[in-house]
């Protein structure tokens, strides 16, 4: 990743030198990342805490950084050296990459001077929201799927950057492969791909085009059928050619859909494989596809055995921005922590106070996970006793949780400016997601009118909130 | 830019062995870059060629990066040395950087080697789709707005390229401003932003929050005044730091409003502000803007200066995608084009066959543009004879053009792999767009319904498109 220290608002820096003028920019400031609902989200598959890492670890502005700082003419110079020697110093602790997360509940909270603290929430949020929203989007399609789904769409990702990290994201969300050469070095993420239909046209016909890539790649044949004629022209050529790679000592691979009704082309595909003696060849479908899209043609009876997913799934076509955000949850003042809250006349919209930390809490019996529960810092969970839970708004509902286990969500991702959390293969994070998944009752994650998981707060927490409200009514005008 | 030789998708890799196997990788071919419509796209303002230039001149596969392609066991050790050598040796015509485009017409075409063609055609779609949606977005965001819109989405982007190029095309489209200090430095495009409500926040009182913002900004003092309560807190308080700042001989910018209903409080605002004397102090407003919005706040009579757009804007979030597609047209063989069509059942969707030239016609009385024309390349457009335009599909639809001069829309970019057009302030870009929105008619570019603004087919080139349509009818399943 290059150094993207300046890839920040220029209000963060413009409050940087505000917070700098008055002496306070060193003070301890306490921000959380959290996301808030929406008709779309059940849940989300965090994903991006190593980039956010690397980022904080590498915060440095160059010379011509500052320079062109300089330049806007809005600094002063004590400043500007003050930024030029800056490095990140704070503490960050974190949700694990591929955790499944739900409104609410800080998946991320940044403890460092509120200068640095500030300059580095746009970043954070770039990250996180990005790559966030595409393994969430990954989970739901590739459990529509319920089997192999390839990520295809560099092509309309949003840049280089959307289409490799949303890459990355693809994979920890579930889907097994990506058409993306670059993340595949950068991540050492499995790679898919074979033909176009521009090398059908490049040959004077279809069935010297299917032989040639065939050549090519005996063990690794899977031709796309659709450039004429699925039907008429490209199975039965497909057919044809794999009649003479078997001939020569080769299984094909099968054959790929990409336009046309795929219920009725898949199920004719798999009949005429069938008939031909090629129950092994898989039949690959793409195009325009998504949760939905897929579901339906599952529905309609389809018989496709992998999934090459692209436009909807890089850019998260149906809500294409997850909308975390990054707020003040306290400052510290000679040691003494200050919780802030940022008021909202939707209950909802009112932030958790104070320094936090949260516990998802499993059932022994089932090891399936019940509900997450936010504390304040220094509280401790008692696995040993009943723990009453309830609503944070509607809060005389309320449900007694016995004989669980709790898990601390997040765990210290940097400290004192350095990552001391260990970089894992993406392989690792795609397999955390997919245990996590499955400690999961299906109705909290299918994907039609799932049934709200619940983030309660602990009665301390929720003491302290009120405090705050009642005081700042008191106050706001003031 | 970093080198993106590795964008793209494996299938080109693939089809690249293919070809270089067959022996036949070094044959010229033409492929075409264009728009198919959609409900949402009305014209289209083309960005990101200016990448694609920097992208082709540093196309080169590093030895780590041959070595990654090595590893993945289906590349033979003569491809591999040959793409170790590879450079883009071909041409590319293009539109300039903020053309107006529209679907059907190529808006850039690459004539290379089929290997280099192929290889190129992932990147040169991600960075074009990705620029012109932001680009086309952006311009219908201003035109909405009438005035100052400034690009604040960043921390909603789609990753940090998403960000940075966006707002990048953001500016092209339209946008006076962005939030994003990195895009400020890397295009030199203006920034803009003040303060977040953390800023608010982290003082004991707005009151004080704001008095320091003045001591630090005396010249440029914008506050945002929602963070408790926009009319009994924040105007009071802004007004009353305003005072003092005048008091010491500085006059401020004006207020942020980033919540609630902004057609009220915009109207309360420029009367409080009016009233205490500061008829010069601007009301910008912000959060969840785009074209649909800010038209109903105007048709409310909000009285807002200036708009500052995010997430809608950055993402493009009622069409993420623009689905830019990269067809070929033609190949050569012993020097002789053979021109190459995309069929399909549906007419709109069969391609434009051959290397071809695009033309606007702009009428010599009104200056404003009158039609698109595609011709084959080589055809002259003679400007002292009256022209009969026709529909390309529905072709009993004609109009004959007068006293018109014509355009060539595309010109070089890269030639024989070298860079040819010289990179231009983005500021250059953007009055180029402004410029040419000026030669259109409001019935082709207004936001409900507009008109369909004509792209026509030359006689010859229709009757080429013809002829191979009924040859291939033919041809397709023999």
């Amino acid at each position: 990743m290059r150094n993207l220290t300046l890839l920040t608002d220029l209000y963060q820096l413009t409050m940087g030198q505000g917070y700098f003028s008055e002496g306070i920019h060193e003070r301890l400031a306490v921000f959380d990342v959290f996301f808030r609902p929406n008709r779309l989200i059940t849940y989300s598959v965090a994903a991006g805490m190593e980039q956010v890492a690397e980022y904080l670890g590498s915060l440095r502005f160059s010379k011509e950084d500052i320079a062109y700082l300089r330049g806007l003419g809005i600094f002063t110079e004590d400043y500007l050296a003050y930024l030029s020697r800056l490095r990140f110093t704070g503490d960050v602790s974190a949700v694990r990459e591929g955790e499944i997360v739900f409104p609410y509940e800080p998946i991320l909270t940044v403890k460092a001077p509120v200068l640095q603290a500030q300059l580095v929430e746009t970043a954070i949020l770039t990250l996180v929201n990005h790559q966030t929203l595409i393994a969430s989007k990954a989970a739901k399609i590739c459990h529509a799927a319920g089997g192999k789904v390839m990520e295809f769409g560099l092509r309309r990702a949003q840049g280089a950057d959307a289409g490799v990290y949303g890459a990355r994201a693809a994979i920890i969300g579930g889907c097994v492969s990506t058409s993306n050469v670059y993340a595949g070095k950068l991540f050492s993420a499995p790679v898919s791909g074979t033909m176009a239909h521009s090398w059908v046209m490049n040959f004077p016909s279809e069935k010297e085009a299917f032989r040639a890539y065939a050549r090519s790649f005996p063990d690794d044949c899977l031709l796309l059928v659709d450039t004429y004629d699925t039907l008429k022209s490209g199975l039965p050529h497909a057919i044809e050619v794999f009649r003479e790679l078997r001939a020569a000592g080769h299984e094909p691979k099968g054959v790929r859909l990409d336009s046309g009704d795929l219920a009725y082309l898949s199920k004719e595909a798999r009949r005429m494989l069938d008939e031909a003696g090629f129950p092994n060849a898989a039949v690959c479908a793409s195009g325009d596809l998504d949760e939905t899209s897929i579901r339906s043609l599952k529905e309609q009876g389809a018989r496709i055995d992998s999934w090459g997913v692209g436009t909807k799934l890089i850019t998260s076509a149906d809500m294409p921005a997850l909308g975390g955000v990054y707020k003040l949850a306290a400052v510290y003042e000679n040691g003494r922590e200050i919780p802030k809250i940022k008021l909202s006349d939707t209950s909802e919209k009112i932030t958790n106070p104070g320094e936090k930390e949260v516990y998802r809490l499993y059932d022994n019996g089932t090891g399936k996970a019940i509900a997450d529960y936010i504390v304040r810092a220094g509280e401790t969970v008692d696995e040993t006793k009943p723990l009453e839970l309830f609503h944070p708004v509607e809060t005389w509902k309320r449900m007694t949780v016995r004989d669980f286990r709790a898990r601390k969500l997040r765990e210290p991702l940097v400290s004192g400016g350095k990552i001391v959390r260990e970089s894992l293969p993406l392989s690792a994070h795609a397999a955390y997601f997919k245990e996590e998944f499955a400690r999961f009752w299906e109705e909290y994650i299918r994907l039609d009118v799932p049934h709200i998981y619940k983030v309660d707060l602990s009665a301390e927490l929720y003491a302290l909130k009120r405090r705050l409200v009642e005081e700042s009514k008191g106050e706001r005008v003031g």
